[in-house]
Formats: C-alpha cells, structure tokens, sequence
C-alpha cells in the first residue's frame, strides 16, 4: 500500500489513485510521437512489465491524431504531457487523454489552464500539475528568502488553490528536481501544505542506470517509508521498461507492493568457492520469466546459507562443487555446481 | 558528513570512523585467500575508486600468512574477517589486522571473545561486532515475543555491554539482513540503543546490481538521511570496484560527501531528436577518468534544459541535429551533436 490515505482519490481510467490505493507504477513513452504504431509496441511492452499507467508527450499538435490512435488502442491508461500550449491540452482531451499533465508555469499562466479546467472536468479526467525546478513561477524564482524546496512547493500549492478555487479537484501534483534531497524536501513540505492531494513522486534527470537507480531509489525510498507519494516514476536514461522494473523492486524492497521475483545472493568474498557472480545471474535471468513475488537465495558459502536465507522460499548454499538447496531453511537436497540452478528452478515449480 | 557525533570515534588504521568523521566507505575482497598479489591487485583497484577500508576474510588459520602479507602492503586499512574460530581471531590482530569483525555468535560465545578482547586492546585496534539474522545468539532466536530487528538490536547490545562491561570500548557495530526494512527497522533501534557506538550499515545479500543498488540505496538513505551510519558498505553480487562506486554515488545524492562526477540526464520522451541515451552513455564514460565532483547535464529538449540544470557545472540541451552548450545556466555556444561530447568536455577543461 503506501501513500496518505486521507488524499482524495483520482482514477486515470480504470487505475485508482491516491486515498489510500496501491503506489501506482507509471512510465513514459519515448517511441516518435509520430509512429503509433511503435508507441503501442512499446505500451505493450510496459504493460507486460508491470506499468499501469503511462505518458506520451505530444510536442505539437500534428501529433494529436497519432495520441488519439494510441489512446484507442492503449491497454493501459494515457497520460497526455503538454508543455507552452494549451491548445495542445485541449486537444489532448478531446484525442481521449486518461489525465493530463501540464504545468501551469510554461503553458501560458493561470489563465490560459481555465479552457483546460472546463474541459478536463467535463471529460472527467484528472490533471497531474507538474512544476519542477526549470520553469518556476517568476514570481517565486526571484525570491531570495525561500529554498528551492520552498519555491517549488509553495508555486505547485498556489496553482492547487487556483485550479480548487476554479471547481476542479481532479488533481495529482508533482514538484521534481534532479537534486535528491531537494526533491525529498520538496516533497516533505508538498505533503503538509496538500493533505489532500496525490502527490507523484519521483527524481528528475536522474540520470543512466546505475547512477539514476542510485538517485530514485534513496530519494523515493525515504519518501516512501514516510508515507509519501501515490504514484510514481522512475526516471531513468534506459528503455522505459527498465524504469518499470526498477519501481516495482523499489516497492517490494520497501514492503509496500510485490510483483517479482526477488533475489537475495550475498557478494562473494574469500570463503566462496563457486562461480557465484555467474550462477547468481543465471538465476536472476530464469526468474525474470517468473511473475511470481518469490524469495530465492544463492548463497557463497555456509557462514551466510541457509540460515541467513531462512525466509527464502528456495535457496542455495554452495560449498566447493555443489550445492545444499534448502526449502524455507530445511534443506531438501545436496547437487552438483551444475546441476544447481536446474535444482532451483524444479523446487519452485514444486512449491 | 553524515552519522551520529556524540559516537565514540574509533580509528581503523589512520582513518577516523565515528565520532562526527564523514562516513567511510568500505568494500570487500573477493580475490582467492591464499593469493596475496590478486588480494593486492583488487586492494588498488578499490583505492583508485575511492574505497577507504577494506575487508578480507580469513577461512582458515592457514591463510593468515597470506593475510599478514595484504596487510603489509596495503594501502588501505585492512579488516579482518573471522568466522567460528577465535584462534584465527588471535592470528589476525598478530598478522597485522587494522580492525576485527567478528560475530559473537558464532565464534564459540562470550567468553571465547575474552582473549580476543585481550588481543585487540593491545594492538590498539577496534572490533566490529556483525550480527546477523543467520546466526542470532539461540536464546534470542527463540523469543516469540520480539521481531526480528529487536532480536538483532537486543543481541548487538548485549554483546557491547559484554564487551565494555570487560573495559574493551573500541566498538563499531553492525547488523544487516537482506530485507530491506528489518535493516532499518535494526539500525533505528540500534541507534537508540547505543547512543554512543559508532554503526557500519548495510544490507546485505542485496543481490546483482540492479536490485542491490536499489535495496541498498533505498534501506541506506532513508538510514543516512536520519543521521544513522557511520560508515557503509554497498553489498552487490559484483566486482568490489562497483560497490564503492554505488558508495559514493548514494553519499554524493544525500549530499553527505562529493567524489565522482555527477550526470543529470533526462529519460527521453517523445520530444527528443537526438540519440540521447548513447549521448549520456558516451558522456558518462569520458566523465568516469575524472576524478572531480562536477555536475554535467545532458538534457534531450529545451523543456527541460538549461533551466531544470542550472545548477549544473556544465550541460548540453539538445535540439535537432545540434545542442546548446551551457555553463551554470548560461548559454555559452551552439555546436553539432557529433561535437557535443568534445564540446562538453572542453568547456569542462575551461572550467
């Protein structure tokens, strides 16, 4: 679960969001907005990855008719990313948009979000606000007396208020920064000053994999664990399959939701005496077919196995050749190094 | 900076741990025992990248030869590893060890501990006492009415009191599991525990490098951004060298210590016109030889850059066929996208 469930919860087509619904996991499409084709295959790839929601960017309006095909087709819900035009908005809405995404700052100021308001209720669609550090509020760049933090929480509460004192409540806020603690801070001071509404976490820019793993999984990790965040993106300079992955080992890692199997596999050192890197992505690689929320272990040695790995619903704890797999911490057979990954997979089938 | 100050500092060789010191980045040795030059090798490998302790493990009594020899070349403090047998224990601190890890538990119990205690206080060197899930002391293993991170917590205390109830202070201690939130849940109860004992954190067996870097990144920074941990180690199913370098990222991102360069790249929409993840690849590789905290942005449109990375030392926003090179927020020239990278690079130079 996870998020404040006291927020009012929003639906993207058929995704629940916020007021207390799982952490929604979403990505974006990076297909050319003007292939609807390639951006399906993509959808599909996502959807089977496990994204439940997803975002396309339409840069002008010639790309309008291929949104509307890809939100016709989509098994997932379509988020429209519009930026400097809300006639870009409006046409995102009527194309077939699940949601939208703006951000009041760069499509023209407040006034030119009410056409956008009126359509987007009438549609029965939610908006994410999306403000981040690049296209703040003048108003609130020119502050000297406020963080960045500050800028950006107080700039996304004001557009809150605006779009609220305007009669619409469909609203999903974001207030991204590539800067970890920024974006934690930032979020922090979001979650007080919007009791209210789901907020969609995520790190900005944060960069390829390693680095960008590094980067998401601290900033959201730590916004997670104190309850903050209903949906989220991990934004990584990777196929946006990756991104996916990512968020749902995040979640799992923090207890909040679980999709895949989950490896444990100690980092070798001078007691082991097998091939462990090799065999640990062996195994890695023959779980990643499985969409099944297991724990399996490939321990080096007997120091950490199979006690160390008791809550493993499989394991393994190698010596020199072979292998003692063991079943919820009883072990259940000893077989050769090469017979080991073979063994695994029988006892998970088993299980 | 990071950790608790009122902590005891200890010293690991010459280097400060505790007590309000930055916290210290650690790895492991995986070379062979009985090889002292690939011990050796992968200890240079580690210094290149920033490790600034290091731990290798002892098997048996008859690698502390090899052990001694490490240890005398190294340059970096080496720490001892030492399971089921105090006699190694003994060994070690007399081959030179700059720091002991040890678990009460499993090394014959308390008393066993004596002369190693006795041992250490005259060699001046610190002990870390690692408990871990797999081999809890059997009295708090059996307790129904205590979770797992109050077991660990309970059974680490102990052992201190032990420890200091026997005049023996020079303490760090750690106690990991593969699961993510028993890990902070552990530390957060240690940290209460023992005001005044320094903690090396981790998760342990957190598996190969996509998953350990998000298990690790996300238990260790919600752990860091509390003020809890002393010194780190990453614990991937991978060379050491990319520990240390997860280290280090992890610690730039909570801006606790600067070391590597960092990449502020946006994930690509369908909005960019460039190859961008080849782009970011090819940047972060040329960054990867220099050794100096700079903040490159590589940006795929001009939604996101230069003004979402002004704060960036360097950056590139990218259009058709071409980019615009920006210094701290301001344009300093238009190039090619063949000639982005040198143009980044040399404008680096220039910085």
């Amino acid at each position: 679960m996870g998020g404040r469930p006291q927020t009012r919860q929003v639906h993207v087509g058929d995704v629940a969001l916020g007021g207390g619904a799982p952490v929604i996991v979403q990505s974006m499409l990076s297909a050319p907005p003007d292939d609807a084709q390639a951006n399906l295959a993509q959808i599909d790839r996502l959807a089977d990855a496990g994204c439940e929601v997803v975002r396309m960017a339409i840069p002008s309006k010639k790309h309008l008719p291929v949104f509307g095909e890809v939100c016709e087709a989509s098994p997932l819900p379509v988020v429209a990313d519009v930026h400097f035009d809300a006639a870009i908005a409006l046409g995102a809405i009527e194309a077939g948009a699940a949601k939208l995404r703006i951000n009041p700052g760069n499509i023209g100021g407040l006034e030119a979000t009410l056409p956008i308001l009126e359509a987007a209720h009438h549609a029965g669609i939610p908006i994410r606000i999306g403000v981040n550090a690049g296209s703040l509020d003048d108003a609130y760049a020119a502050r000297a007396d406020l963080t960045l933090p500050e800028k950006l929480a107080a700039s996304a509460a004001d557009y809150v208020d605006f779009f609220e004192a305007n009669g619409f409540f469909d609203i999903v806020v974001s207030a991204k920064a590539h800067d970890v603690m920024t974006t934690v801070e930032t979020y922090r001071l979001l979650a007080n000053l919007l009791p209210h509404t789901p907020l969609h976490i995520g790190v900005t820019e944060a960069g390829t994999t390693f680095q960008g793993l590094i980067k998401s999984a601290s900033g959201l990790g730590i916004l997670l664990a104190e309850g903050i965040g209903d949906t989220l993106r991990i934004s990584l300079t990777d196929e946006p399959e990756a991104e996916v992955r990512a968020a749902w080992t995040l979640l799992a890692a923090l207890n909040l939701r679980r999709r895949l199997p989950e490896l444990i596999s100690c980092p070798t050192c001078g007691r082991c005496q097998v091939n462990l890197m090799a065999l640990a992505r062996e195994v890695e690689s023959r779980l990643a077919a499985l969409n099944k929320p297991v724990k399996v272990a490939v321990m080096g040695c007997v120091v950490n196995g199979p006690g160390e790995a008791a809550d493993a619903d499989i394991g393994v704890a190698c010596g020199k050749g072979s292998g003692v797999v063991f079943r919820h911490g009883t072990i259940v057979r000893k077989v050769a190094e090469s017979d080991i990954v073979n063994a695994l997979m029988e006892e998970l089938e088993n299980l």
